[in-house]
């Protein structure tokens, strides 16, 4: 459509912490910890999926979990439940977590005792994924309700992922989203991602993702 | 619940565009021309509302329309459908709008013949309620399937807006989304908020919607 007038806007430079990250994620890999940074919008079910993957995995390793959020404690504590570690980190209104935060969220969680550390990042697509984490991988969560058409409007934080869950699968027939679409628009932003489609409050889908972290864990440790 | 460690983590300062908003806000009195912030989480539903909005107004007041998005183009094409007047501003990787990066999209859009401009600010629950864009009123939506509980995880977002649309209630039968704990999370945010629920793909709710800000247009105009 001609009409449309488009007006790029200069970016800002934001500090780099991939000095940072990569430090960190060599000391986790010679303390054998595996740190997944787990990113999505705002309800996208970071929580839920998190407490269905603990559910999923507790008996083969540690699991200790970082919530990140501006303010609240909801999610700790729903993750304290499910009988994993679990502490809660407030930004403090950052819209995301660097290395540097990570790193004194992993100090504040206490790491002696974990094998799989993860990361739950702001509910935010745009600021988490200019971050390094100093994370092993990175997830993220794409929820039917957002729309198949995100891959195109937030293309960093589908490049960065290793894997991308689509959540919420049980309200397909409740929404247009093409589910075919959706795979092609991330597949434009990043060829390599695994893509699971999930629903974490069914079930349904979780031993596909368990298996693909179990076998990252795995890789990790004998890397 | 005990067991729940927290940790603050400190808050880096945001720069201050608070004077720059303020020498907009009066220009755009001047003028008589009318700016609404709308922001949302990705896939809230901002740019189905704008349509809605703009078929319920479009004959009493010539609107025009900022569409901010990191990238595409795709929801400045939806509004141009409308018929009404619309660009595409890049922000380039910025994850929020603030008072310079609106007046150079009120330059690029052209506001000589404009009563009401909206500025679609980038899908983000964080950053956008940091950064005053000089609009005569902010508007946010929350939809159903993100969860009733995002008052309590994005607190500032909530408290600078005037009206929180509660969108997608076409779907609430198979979300576990209280409407009322909602609206009651809103208020401890924000007490003076108007809160109203719509659904802008069946259109419910957006008389009222439309009505409020007739009426906010008009007493902005008269003031």
């Amino acid at each position: 459509m001609d009409k449309v007038k488009v007006i790029e806007i200069k970016q800002s430079v934001f500090a780099a912490n991939d000095k940072q990250a990569d430090e960190l994620r060599s000391e986790l890999k010679e303390k054998g910890i595996f740190l997944l940074n787990l990113m999505s919008s705002p309800g996208a079910g970071k929580t839920t999926t998190l407490r269905a993957t603990i559910a999923a995995l507790k008996d083969e390793f540690k699991i200790g979990v970082m919530e990140a959020d501006i303010d609240s404690d909801v999610d700790a504590k729903r993750i304290a439940e499910t009988g994993a570690k679990a502490i809660q980190l407030h930004t403090g209104g950052m819209c995301h977590l660097d290395a540097g935060m990570t790193r004194q969220g992993l100090e504040g969680l206490g790491t002696g005792d974990v094998e799989l550390a993860i990361l739950e990042n702001v509910g935010n697509l745009v600021c988490p994924a200019e971050f390094d984490t100093g994370a092993s991988k990175n997830a993220m969560i794409l929820s039917v309700p957002e729309g198949e058409d995100k891959p195109l409007k937030y293309p960093l934080m589908f490049s960065v992922c290793d894997v991308v869950l689509i959540n919420k699968i049980d309200v397909l027939p409740y929404f247009d989203f093409n589910l075919e679409k959706c795979v092609e628009y991330i597949r434009m932003r990043n060829p390599a991602a695994t893509v699971i489609p999930i629903c974490a409050k069914t079930g349904e889908g979780i031993d596909v993702w368990a298996d693909w972290l179990r076998g990252e864990v795995n890789a990790w440790r004998n890397k």
